[in-house]
């Protein structure tokens, strides 16, 4: 890319470069949920039609994306911009949680919903998301794990299968 | 592997011949679960060891594997050898389901856990599966749908999320 716009088109070069400051002067961070927006809160936050009794806690702007248009919750967000992961010197601080935890202790979120992934990052922070609502004596639940739809029991890797087996649901 | 006995190993494609034909002929069904087996009832049904009021309907004996090697469940099994399939012919008597529907009205089943794939087939089957237990009023549980072990979120698909953000456990 770098070698197309400096040999053919150093016009279009430019206006990205203007475009990307733009971007980085403009775009900051939510003062409540901590995503990605150009105005002080962003616009789910700022939405009285958001339930604002539940709290969905993702990594990233793309997984809030994923969560929101692929369910139909129409709860709130706080969005980590990350994992805990000591090793990179990420802890609790870079992650906000503190801020997270002013929300929580607030009173009005009556559910914490985790939606990190399920690496090994995700479950330590699923783990310490978990403890800090008990803390603060707001209910918590977590995404399920399971067989992914459409997939073949026979392909799913066994930690997979003893995680669907155990949390089995019972059918009314 | 027709060419290399052919042309290089006749004595080893003669005793290949023999060994399926062997196979052919003792591997039958067995007479409670319907999987693979040189014996009248195979090894697990037979074994007292095993809990009856248990029973893992699975779709192959290749998910009867993953399921006892994956998972610490200790009960007994029922193997369909089969989906339903109206268009390749496949209805419930092809997978044995009046011999299911005998299982479950002799009492001693407490719970049906339902193991097919989460595909299109899986889930007819599962429901009818379902039905039939709740007929015989036995509880009837499903391995659950959500996201796979080790996955992130951002490529889960949305059908798969919608599922595991519905059915998300309350933490304790």
């Amino acid at each position: 890319m770098a070698y197309h716009l400096l040999q053919r088109n150093r016009e279009a070069g430019r206006s990205l470069a203007q475009v990307m400051e733009m971007a980085l002067t403009q775009v900051g961070r939510c003062g409540v949920c901590r995503t990605l927006t150009e105005d002080p809160i962003c616009t789910i936050c700022a939405s009285p039609a958001r339930d604002a009794s539940a709290l969905c806690v993702v990594e990233t702007p793309v997984d809030q994306d994923a969560v929101e248009s692929g369910t139909g919750y129409r709860g709130r967000y706080f969005v980590l911009m990350g994992l805990l992961s000591p090793l990179d010197g990420i802890g609790p601080e870079e992650l906000g949680m503190e801020h997270l935890e002013r929300l929580l202790r607030a009173g009005e979120v009556k559910e914490v919903i985790i939606a990190t992934s399920s690496t090994v990052e995700g479950q330590a922070t699923a783990h310490y998301l978990g403890e800090m609502a008990r803390d603060a004596r707001v209910p918590v639940s977590r995404l399920a794990h399971g067989i992914p739809l459409g997939g073949e029991l026979e392909y799913v890797d066994s930690s997979t299968l003893a995680h669907a087996f155990q949390g089995r649901m019972i059918l009314e």
